[in-house]
């Protein structure tokens, strides 16, 4: 694939959002010669201190927005819960890669599941709410237990509760709106065996590049570590994979797409989540692949070509959260254990601080 | 080795020089959670372009060094020719790793090799030079083909004029003084066989940890490519390797020191130069590592534990020298060729604008 020559290194890219995740896009970006500006509305966030270049300023704030479209040569995300507004303030002004019905649909969880439908990929039964009086009817629908989710804005467990055709389902509702109100969705709940995931790039010629499907272990609903590649049957890891160019394929993806998904004791695999952006259970591939899912989200967003997914062997990634983040002085003296630290200065508990990875892993 | 506290993730690290040595320092600090500060007399210069801190200024601009001074935790120096003087205002303010005694030795090839040589360590015949009025009588010495160079300030063969005892002695001298006026030093010719360099740490408690011998091929008297491992044998490598670890001791390093040697026919290892500070030829450890050079300067500089210095396959570095880096799109299309670039706007001829290192290259 020959490369994209309208935007080289040495162009700008701008990247909405400022945690660990743009940050370690934009170590990345500047291994292949290109500056990263960073919009976030907190200063000295993990991103920014990173770059010479950054705004700190409100996601609804139109100014600092198009001022920002006016530095920068293409825009990108680092999450996937940036408003809308903000896309469609900036995408007449600058290209926004991936765009932003990308956006659209991966910040909504009905949306995505729609659309997971309409390209025939299983995810799990689910029906859309509008409001708490529609959940009692859901329930009998869904017939089991099952998930009450908003349908925007949740991350890491926050606005999802339990729910039984036997709950109160006015606290169950008052319990999710909590974390944000608005439209919500009841998904059916799936008794996995494991959480796979895949991250799927997709260059400007179409070409789909997709790192092996890992395994994701969570604790208190957030990921603690990542084994990949997964512990499957290699027909399930390549069901998994051929998922994630399908979706990359069917959204017109041009960028990186994290997919989330469930495997079922029936070796079913249903899909429960996707992040169109570099995704914690990537993390691995920055010591264990020749190109990181930071740089490969790099190469598809500025027209590159895309770069190698073969991992150089096994490896486990282990999330460091809240004070595990003091242990950074024994991680250092571990031979073989890569650190990452993201520059958060208070360790609050649930907050991702940094991570490990080793690679070879015994056992 | 237990970490010095002191210094731990989150500390500024000042660093005097902007080049891409302390840009690729400032990336791998980040890795590790640490700021950098970059002070260099370029605004804009490769290491200030991943970092919100920078002061751009003069070396003998004491007020900046000053204020530079108090912003930072401890400072250190990606190129051993700062003026020494910006040493001096430096190391009572901030603590200045490796120190100041270090810095005055490597930035003259007549200290370095006076120190060599109270170290037991073999270098090449040399005279010192206070002017042009000394070189008679120190080519008579020599008694054969010689290189007269400039003490201090030299760099990719500038400052070095090769003499014979019938040479214009006059015209060798102007040559070499074009490059920088002051002391000289006349070196025996070495017809070496090979370059070999070794970069070294040294950790606060003493301990060293030297990378594998390297090989390197010089083009113009600039680096072209790096060989790892130098394709010595074993003898010569442990030999390089044992000057190294020696040399950091004497000199009561706390940081990086590459060495640079000459081996002879008749498999001699004379030390050519130092440099106290990630080098050229240790780029390789970027992708062929689990501890790059610069993550090992950033380790050796804090007070962490040094990492490991295992590489996990042979490797070779190739510079892109001015307009080389026009073979980018290539290079990012070739599997397994990993790409650096440095962010420099021009590409002038001689200029090093990036690398590229291919693991387990074929013959």
């Amino acid at each position: 694939m020959p490369a994209d020559l309208r935007f080289p290194p040495g162009t700008v890219i701008g990247i909405l959002g400022g945690g660990q995740l743009g940050r370690m896009t934009a170590l990345a970006a500047a291994r292949l010669g290109y500056r990263c500006h960073i919009y976030c509305p907190e200063a000295d966030c993990p991103a920014a201190q990173v770059t010479p270049l950054s705004t700190a300023a409100a996601y609804d704030d139109e100014a600092a927005l198009t001022a920002f479209a006016a530095q920068v040569d293409l825009v990108t995300f680092e999450f996937e819960n940036v408003p809308f507004q903000a896309a469609q303030i900036l995408a007449p002004l600058v290209p926004l890669r991936p765009g932003a019905e990308v956006l659209r649909i991966c910040q909504n969880r009905v949306r995505e599941k729609d659309f997971c439908r309409s390209a025939n990929v299983p995810t799990a039964d689910y029906v859309a709410l509008s409001g708490p009086q529609d959940l009692a009817a859901a329930v009998k629908r869904i017939g089991g237990p099952a998930v009450l989710k908003t349908a925007e804005m949740g991350y890491d467990g926050k606005g999802q509760v339990s729910v039984r055709p036997d709950s109160d389902l006015e606290e169950a509702w008052q319990v999710m709106a909590s974390h944000g109100d608005g439209p919500a969705i009841l998904e059916a709940f799936v008794d996995f065996r494991m959480e796979i995931s895949v991250i799927v790039a997709r260059g400007l010629d179409g070409t789909c590049r997709a790192f092996p499907a890992v395994e994701n272990q969570h604790k208190n609903h957030i990921l603690d570590q990542t084994i990949a590649p997964a512990r499957v049957d290699d027909a399930i890891a390549h069901r998994a994979e051929a998922v994630a160019r399908h979706l990359a394929q069917e959204i017109d993806l041009l960028g990186l797409l994290a997919v989330e998904m469930f495997v079922t004791g029936e070796d079913e695999v249903l899909v429960n989540e996707l992040a169109p952006r570099p995704h914690n259970s990537g993390h691995w591939t920055l010591d264990a692949c020749s190109t990181s899912q930071f740089e490969q989200f790099v190469r598809a967003i500025t027209g590159l070509p895309l770069g190698e997914v073969e991992p150089l062997g096994p490896a486990v990634m282990k999330n460091l959260i809240g004070d595990e983040v003091d242990r950074w002085p024994e991680l250092l003296a571990e031979p073989g254990a890569r650190l990452h630290l993201y520059g958060k200065a208070e360790a609050r508990p649930g907050r991702k601080m940094g991570h490990v990875t080793r690679l070879s892993p015994k056992g």
